[in-house]
């Protein structure tokens, strides 16, 4: 039993799923027993080519074969659809971060796999994920005080999107970049009121097609509403190769920032901060997808069900090492 | 049951204790019950001159009474002592941080508390504490990679007590301070190797007894063994009106940084840190102790026994908000 490896399942393969690959090539407690793509299995590389690809269709059929299927689809329209089939089939871990949907997801999740005794965590990653843990047990400790979170510098998959779909651009990136005069007065322990535009800048690189107006697409991108229109927007018309040479990195990170008060007449400061630096985005929430395979493989193996969210984690389950050897060498 | 107060004692009523009854007032779901003290009662005097402060062999006449004591006592004789004592009588949250000796007092514990059918959260503060978690945590995300922790610039009770006992001192503060290049290599992620000098300077203020020698003295810290030998040390001598100007404040804080790799061939670096910046240490710690408390209380009324660290605690059980009040507000 103590020798016995997690069986991981991939289900979706693109930059998460590859990431969820190479971290549980990490963790010597596991082994991936194969990949499940709604593409033709033939046409996806894993990074290791002696994995196994399957068609989504054949993940029914590896029932016992599989501990825990991580998802690695998107929030939009993949999980809300594929998240529920599976959490029927396996014990599950998505990184589900619609916030507005996740009450409903939520429930849709903790129904499918609570009816076949299994576990999913959802939401699980860094925002949310390790930013959510941050968030709220700071709030625990220090119930006097406020919660800041800034993300970036990185890159945000939807509002480059955003700007891609606008007539006449070809490609285009866009990095949320937090403003240090924001960041720094929260450090400070001022707690501060701030809006939208006071806490993050948009930095925007475009491809154009050609014969398209630049001037009209920096309107469009700067004046588009949720997305750009309550920040400070810089737009940079580039080339394609230079796209591709500057711009193809996935860093991203950011910081929760909890500035509280104590004492008798709240006198006293105290500042919690939490932060990351990635230079892969994808591969660093994989890391943490996989973290929390192990924790709901222990916890469905205690005869718990439903879904999950990281606040019903304990610690501890996220790790290989043993109660008494964590007490020992991290306590 | 919704409405009713979680009932807690204080046991010890020193820095500690005393920011634990201020913590409490910030908590609308708990009471303050009462202090308990080895001294004689009439002569502590609490923040509110309303609580009712017993001695501590009252303690087990008000068993029926008090749903968590939270012991602030030391951990070199107090806890050792105290805590499998009250944890036969009462669930108890302690911050015992006498690392070498944390795995011979949980089992300890863990024998009282379990043979109570009641729970004993140990070592709960920062370090231990929050750090540890966030240790723990950082290590199961990224296996490949490497923990650091720094600690101040803060007071150090230990050191600034080890000062005391040498022949001649009348009075000394101890400050533990990071070595800033130490730090900025680390964040870089380089994954420096460091020795214990490489990390932290120690900053040394003395008031002398009238006639002693400067110069014997300041050799007698800096050769001290465990202490101060292995460190870069200053020593500085003020008047015994100057220590208490500008040195009575007890601010602490310090960082936990996991420098880690993934990637096909390790290639992208993702540093986590958690830091602490407080102007007061004990009360910081105080306010940990008291959410702690929240989850112990939880975790009993749920069926659990025994002793736990925080390793053991779902975040959840920190907060006064219910599972669905997490995951839309803070998830």
């Amino acid at each position: 039993m103590g020798m016995k490896k997690i069986r991981i399942g991939i289900s979706g393969y693109g930059n998460l799923g590859r990431g969820v690959e190479l971290a549980v090539r990490q963790c010597p407690d596991m082994e991936l027993v194969g990949i499940f793509t709604r593409r033709p299995p033939e046409t996806v590389k894993p990074a290791d080519k002696t994995v196994k690809v399957m068609h989504i269709d054949q993940a029914e059929s590896m029932r016992d074969r599989i501990d825990v299927m991580i998802l690695c689809g998107g929030s939009a329209t993949d999980l809300p659809e594929q998240g529920p089939y599976l959490a029927k089939l396996f014990n599950t871990v998505d990184s589900f971060d619609t916030h507005a949907k996740i009450p409903a997801y939520f429930e849709s999740m903790d129904e499918a796999a609570g009816s076949s005794g299994l576990i999913s965590i959802i939401s699980v990653g860094w925002d949310p994920g390790l930013f959510s843990i941050n968030r709220m047990m700071a709030e625990a400790v220090l119930p006097q005080g406020e919660n800041y979170t800034f993300w970036g510098k990185g890159v945000s998959q939807g509002h480059s999107d955003a700007i891609r779909r606008i007539d006449g651009v070809r490609d285009a990136k866009q990095y949320t970049i937090p403003i240090q005069q924001a960041v720094d007065k929260v450090r400070s322990g001022m707690s501060p009121e701030l809006s939208t535009r006071d806490k993050h800048f948009r930095d925007c690189y475009v491809v154009l097609e050609e014969g398209a107006d630049p001037a009209r697409i920096e309107e469009q991108i700067k004046t588009m509403p949720n997305y750009f229109a309550d920040y400070e927007t810089r737009v940079t018309f580039i080339t394609e190769e230079e796209l591709k040479r500057e711009h193809s990195a996935m860093p991203h990170g950011g910081f929760v920032i909890r500035s509280g008060k104590t004492g008798e007449d709240n006198e006293n400061t105290s500042i919690i901060e939490f932060s990351l630096r990635l230079d892969s985005n994808p591969e660093f929430t994989a890391s943490v997808l996989t973290a929390y395979a192990r924790a709901a493989w222990r916890m469905q193996q205690e005869g718990q069900t439903g879904a999950r969210t990281v606040f019903d984690v304990p610690p501890a389950y996220l790790s290989p090492k043993s109660a008494a050897e964590l007490r020992k060498e991290l306590l």
